[in-house]
């Protein structure tokens, strides 16, 4: 018998396939079935210990699953998922809609009732979020900064594909090198989401297109690039294949206190992300290991990464960690 | 009656004068005394409100301090205090002999029956800690790397100033900027200390000195300098109490790692301070936070940064943190 925490997947996109890698890189987890909305015998799973389930054989599993990672998306998928595999697992989400979050905490934790859900994990919300709170708690004189990028906006990216004579194109968000100075140099600056970042975009024009309109109407397109710093450079479609195919991601959170009149204090995390999706469900995997824990501590109902100590998350002893991580 | 957590200082050098300033501006903590083995008398306290007692009074205070900052040093204050005073006290310390730091443990977890102690709190041990912690568990398959610096290193300037001809000096530990976008890149390469820092130094020589000298002594001393690339800068006295008179430091932990084959993420979290002091003891007040709360729920026995989840150190509720944070 193993002693492995035993892991479903629920949803095959990018992240529950992210999940799998991520399983892979840890010896004391084993993935034991994905499930799927879909006719699960069209999952191209590698290995053929996982089984490929419907969504609804889930409840069979109950005994057989430790956790559930759930790798469906916020808009639809979560608010229903979430309090309904609770009620029979251990879970762990990337709800990410920060708007309805306390809404989405409150009927999960009605439903894990006898199970562990922990909620909105990833790295914003999540890594991110532990940054700015334990930054407020260190320094309470002094000011939170969160910004995103290196990052591929797919909401932007379709804003250009809609503009005539554009065949193609992506849209990176980046931070200003300018604003994040000023926020290191710790003057706690006022300062708008235009002013924190610019949007560099990579077009592909059908041929014959007139370029200088393209440029000019996606400088101008209110609300997604009107206010903000934006370049335009065309490309090759090959270009676009070979240099623009992957989901980078990251960001930056930064505090800037003072501990006594005119000390200044900076607090700095960032993330440089190849793949944006596969590091989110590195986080859950990891996560699902303090769900684990937590409902053997009968921890139960609904958490966020802000009620996890983080030996939870490590598969390390907690006499290993003060010995070479302390 | 109050319900503010009520502190006590223990010893009062540049660690318990941070504290001071550090619950000034926690609203939710008050300083109840400051312990010494002076006599109490000479303690200069801005507060009439706090009172200056011998450190051999302090049992007196039972149940009238919630949580005791132990602000000594690790050579020889802190192993002695830390069991002495957990065993009446819940207490935060910031014991950092890495090598000493499961022995310490051991000592504490047997004083402290009935209270909490957390041991080991400040950046490093503490806040990077908790990083490696976590980018360890995120990342598996990856590398951690810790620089220190920009920071003033109190052994090198000691150093420093035993050259024959050199009236005074300090030196700045530096990461070296090659070695971390190395780092930063992805590759994870094999670092030795000296590759990843380099070491630079203000001199004010004696009148008269060989200046020349001076420079080959300490480029060429052993263990501090020969491994290094080092700068020495002469300067007057007048422009070392001007510019190098603060205790500035700081540091980075970087973990570059792979979720899937060639797919990088890279993990960073850094400090830049301008008083490494201050910024210990405002970490040091935050996590005196929940060492008040984990005793609150009878979690008695040492602890360490990494049994205490981030919700613990906020003086925030969980609602607020959910909405406001996460």
């Amino acid at each position: 018998m193993s002693n492995k925490i035993r892991l479903g997947i629920v949803g095959y996109g990018n992240l529950g396939k992210g999940a799998i890698q991520a399983i892979k890189q840890s010896p004391d987890m084993e993935l034991v079935a994905v499930f799927t909305r879909r006719a699960p015998e069209s999952l191209k799973l590698e290995d053929a210990n996982v089984k490929a389930e419907h969504i609804s054989n889930a409840s069979d599993y109950q005994g057989k699953i430790d956790v559930m990672l759930l790798c469906g998306g916020s808009a639809t998928d979560l608010p229903e998922q979430t309090p309904q595999i609770a009620s029979m697992f251990n879970t762990v989400d990337s709800f990410d809609t920060h708007a309805k979050i306390p809404e989405f905490y409150q009927s999960v934790n009605e439903a894990a009732k006898n199970t562990t859900a922990i909620i909105s994990v990833g790295w914003d919300p999540g890594l991110f979020s532990i940054n700015r709170v334990m930054a407020d708690a260190i320094l309470p004189n002094g000011e939170n900064y969160t910004f995103w990028g290196k990052g591929l906006s797919q909401g932007h990216s379709d804003a250009i594909r809609r503009v005539e004579g554009v065949k193609n194109g992506v849209q990176y968000t980046i931070p200003s090198e300018d604003a994040m100075e000023k926020v290191r140099s710790g003057s706690n600056p006022e300062l708008t989401t235009a002013e924190k970042h610019r949007r560099v975009c990579y077009v592909v024009a059908e041929e014959g297109a007139d370029k200088t309109a393209i440029e000019n109407e996606i400088k101008t397109m209110p609300n997604y690039f009107a206010d903000y710093e934006t370049e335009v450079n065309f490309i090759s479609e090959e270009e676009l294949n070979r240099d623009h195919s992957k989901a980078p991601h990251g960001g930056f959170v930064i505090r800037g206190g003072e501990t006594s009149e005119g000390t200044k204090q900076i607090y700095e995390f960032s993330l440089k992300l190849d793949s944006n999706p596969e590091f989110t469900s590195a986080v859950l995997v990891a996560y699902a290991r303090a769900a684990y824990r937590l409902s053997q501590e009968k921890q139960f109902g609904a958490k966020t990464v802000f009620d996890v100590a983080p030996s939870y998350i490590s598969p390390k002893s907690p006499e290993e960690l003060r010995k070479d991580y302390l």
